[in-house]
């Protein structure tokens, strides 16, 4: 016999949030009673009221996240694998709630809930709702619950959206703001899959303008969306890995119009079982919710729906969805940070396409745990955690202390520091904790991103010759690129913007005319190799080289000032005096326009 | 009035290449007949009869490829844009044959002819077809009309795998196989938007197993089958930006069910547009015959199917397909390339998705015409064409004459020469008027490719980097790498690859170690600059600096054999003798494993 963790029981309950007499006033106008809420929770909440998390879930999820309803339960929750002692969604820790939401068919009320006014179900009488509805009646059940505020808002595709719009309508109630894999409105292409889906349920005979009976729903044409749906979830690289070209159950082809690629039966399977768990008039409703939903037309701009919130943000997308793309991720993140809000964003790596939220728990999970964590444990990091860090990590982690405190050194308190290859945080920590600066960081690296998240800090993984642009001028008092200029494909371009972007620039790079270096090459005819510059000519990062007066000359080209300089060398805490050129082996510049 | 062109007026011919007692055996070991044939022809075929091209359509296309069927006709044929008088196919010069394939619903016979057993439509009675059943008829076609050979065959999409099964089955018929926007067998992802199509279709009670009246087809499946499709045709990026998240005559939403945005509009417009043109049970036959598609499985490999034949393939992609993507495109390069077929492929920039094939008519139309005439009317550049140069590529190019001879000096007569980077081509040109060597080349831009292809030359567009990992061991008597080496990210991979698939490898690159980058870092202390390093340290597209006795080491710490070096200099034709490391401005290298 396995040996399994016992099963977690939790109960679906269904709250009357709005009473017959007291109807809702919808997006649209119109008005909706009663409504019932159908919802579980997880975890205890604490006795402050500080540790509650609202989950959203995304087109065909319902209020059942985690665990088991019944023993006899084969399946658990849609987000078990996230949500648990100990997991990503820490329930040892965080009190949980996820409801189904308005429109739905899992208990809560949507078009197949009974119409008062006539005592049959609304159907198509249902009126339109909006996310801002769903977000609405979820507001009301949180209230009903006792919950005074939340510690976090998560949800995945079209769960992140009523994230996003908990944060525009409800500024002060959420401490945390979780969009996941989702865009703050469908592009195209999005609103086509969904209009394909419509039109394949109401052109099925069994539709009957929405008054199928449950025992003969449009079974073909809500199957047809779903597997539609369904393409649009995996990756092509990933769906190609699971099934490729497999046949069924033959070694060559039938010549039939019978289903044999695996795919198709697996396609068929996935769209007839959705039609035994989910309503067609439901999908309508909810496709059309997410089609209307556009934060941006609605207020404006996005910033400006995101004006009256504080709370911290965290971005995630993935890097294989071509449903919610990385770049649609990435709209919401620039319009964040150009409002000056805090915000973090990791593209993750993951071959499943738009369902990675679901099928990543372990990656996904870390990034929730150490963003939650950060909010509800704080902590700055004084003693750096130990990874397995390789060689070339450790060498630029050593190299980096000594810089670290002349750049802290040109910084003055409480002033707006953007670190622009920030690496773990260490920096931005430092002068978080000495300085009292309000820090943000530019990272391409998955794991530091994680460390700098942990460390709660606001971090946008990004390649920061693509970045810099969504900075509004003067956004910073300083931008600092520390041993980073050398790297990089466009020195001119990227300085001209960080000066654009910040009122100091703090620039620092090993120098290359240090005379161990002129005498390399002098002397013995090699390109130099030193402590501060340890690669070959064949394996370094570094792209450019240049000297102290190489760069002086670059910035009177530019007409940039330079308002102080700091030639440095090893094991000397104090500058190079004498003919810095020569005997620096490493150069920190402050400059301005 | 509009001065317009005249129209050219075509007729679409049927001819029986099949009779009725004399029945076709298919793929699928059933027999057809009759079997008639819809073509048209434009152009005049010449006295030798070396100027036909065979046009094969894709899945929603016919034989009406070009001009109008009557002055009252308002849209031209499908590739009107392309086929035509001083078009990229210019029918001045070319003789062009696009007839409907077997299957199809526009004059070829298909499941809606006439079944002579029963005298009434086949219907799903029709056999299962494959590609290589409808190019055994269009071959038949072919005999028909006199053609003794064909210069090319080509087409788009569906069109491509018809012109791949040419070269496999009639290896000798053919002398240039273009195919454009393809694959040799569709991935997962294709095969299930495929059996989405034909699932709405089916599910159509008006599909009555497919013995519906032409009077009453399923047009609402078959409309779900055709929107399905044509949002693969297009790029996400090019559908937002035609459509975005426009309404369609309104400027707030309606909420209801009517199609409201212009994305849905235009799409429901396509299926019911292509409901009036097409038949369902046709659309059936021919998205099967795709999905069966794999000459992978069928010849054992893709090198095996190819195996026979010695014509010249022109392999083209786009850069925005997700359908057919440019990694299918590759796939077929790297099995010709790796079977030392001739090959050449560009992945040409375009935002427009799989319908790029169609929508691109400039950028395709250069490369189908310079790749034609290179056949047609073969030619040997001897003096440069002048175009739009950058200062820094006639910087590259006057540089490129003074290494090239001596590179030249270097080379075997009747060698096989891989040119990486190889630019416009001119080296291998040279060589192999002046050494009558076989090359091949591999290069980055897509200007640069379309002056290979129409010097003759087989090239590949790709990235070096990643491109070599497909030849074999020992695929090349010389790989030659000029003036490259210092621009790629790894050159020690880059290295040990060349001279895995090459006997040889000349690699060339400018000497850091030359006395005035000595001098000007030594006395000047600033990054060198002189006439082989012409760029500042900021805007260099050199990554890596070395000089003779950096490489000379590098070589022995990897157990490269140097055969020979020859350091030059500027002005002077001769190597430099005197400490060459010292006085050598570039050096170039003939190296063995």
């Amino acid at each position: 016999m396995e040996n399994k963790e016992p099963k977690m029981i939790v109960k679906t309950n269904v709250v009357r949030v709005i009473g017959e007499n007291n109807p809702l006033r919808l997006s649209s106008g119109k008005y909706l009673a009663p409504i019932d809420i159908a919802y579980e929770t997880y975890g205890t909440l604490n006795q402050d009221g500080s540790n509650a998390i609202f989950i959203c879930h995304a087109l065909s999820g319902d209020a059942h996240a985690a665990g088991y309803n019944s023993l006899d339960d084969k399946k658990p929750g849609w987000w078990d694998n996230m949500v648990g002692p100990g997991k990503g969604i820490d329930t040892n820790k965080y009190f949980v709630i996820c409801s189904n939401f308005l429109g739905g068919c899992s208990g809560t009320t949507g078009p197949g809930s009974i119409n008062p006014a006539t005592q049959k179900p609304y159907n198509l009488d249902f009126p339109l709702i909006t996310i801002a509805d769903m977000v609405k009646v979820q507001k009301l059940l949180i209230d009903k619950l006792g919950v005074k505020k939340l510690l976090a808002v998560m949800g995945g595709s079209m769960g992140g959206m009523q994230v996003m719009q908990w944060a525009v309508d409800f500024p002060d109630f959420v401490q945390a703001i979780i969009p996941i894999a989702t865009t703050t409105k469908l592009g195209a292409q999005s609103i086509a899959f969904d209009a394909v889906g419509r039109n394949a349920i109401t052109a099925d005979p069994d539709f009957q303008k929405g008054n199928y009976s449950q025992d003969n729903p449009p079974a073909k044409g809500l199957g047809i969306a779903r597997m539609i749906g369904h393409i649009t979830y995996l990756s092509e690289k990933g769906m190609h890995e699971k099934f490729g070209r497999q046949l069924r159950n033959a070694d060559s082809y039938s010549y039939d119009f019978n289903s044999e690629f695996s795919i198709e039966t697996y396609l068929e399977y996935q769209g007839q079982s959705f039609v035994e768990r989910f309503d067609a008039n439901s999908y309508l409703y909810i496709t059309k919710a997410m089609d209307y939903f556009d934060l941006e037309e609605k207020y404006g701009s996005l910033s400006q729906a995101f004006n009256k919130t504080d709370a911290r943000f965290l971005v995630l997308g993935f890097s294989s969805d071509w449903l919610f793309t990385p770049a649609q991720s990435m709209a919401i993140v620039n319009s964040l940070e150009a409002s000056g809000k805090f915000v973090s964003y990791c593209n993750i790596q993951s071959p499943y396409g738009h369902d990675s939220f679901l099928l990543e728990p372990q990656k996904l999970g870390k990034f929730l745990s150490s963003f939650l964590d950060s909010i509800y444990e704080p902590r700055i990091i004084k003693n750096e955690t130990k990874t397995n860090l390789k060689k070339k990590d450790i060498y630029s982690r050593l190299r980096a202390r000594v810089d670290y405190e002349q750049i802290e050194s040109l910084i003055e308190c409480n002033s707006s520091v953007l670190d622009v290859g920030c690496g773990d945080g260490t920096l931005l920590v430092n002068l978080t904790r000495d300085k009292n600066i309000s820090g943000r960081g530019i990272e391409l690296d998955e794991q530091m991103i994680l460390e700098c998240i942990g460390k709660g800090l606001a971090v946008i993984q990004h390649d920061i010759e693509k970045r810099l642009s969504n900075f509004a001028d003067d956004s910073f008092d300083y931008v600092i690129l520390s041993q980073t200029l050398q790297t990089v494909a466009n020195p001119e371009k990227v300085l001209k913007e960080l000066l654009r972007i910040g009122k100091k620039v703090i620039v620092s790079f090993p120098n290359f005319a240090h005379w161990r270096c002129r005498l390399q090459l002098a002397l013995c005819g090699k390109a130099p190799v030193s402590e501060k510059l340890p690669y070959g000519w064949h394996d370094s990062p570094n792209i450019h080289f240049l000297s102290m007066k190489d760069f002086e000359n670059f910035c009177a080209d530019l007409n940039i000032k330079i308002e102080k300089k700091i030639p440095i060398t090893k094991n000397r805490l104090s500058p190079v005096k004498l003919i810095p050129n020569l005997f620096a082996e490493e150069a920190i510049y402050l400059t301005s326009k």
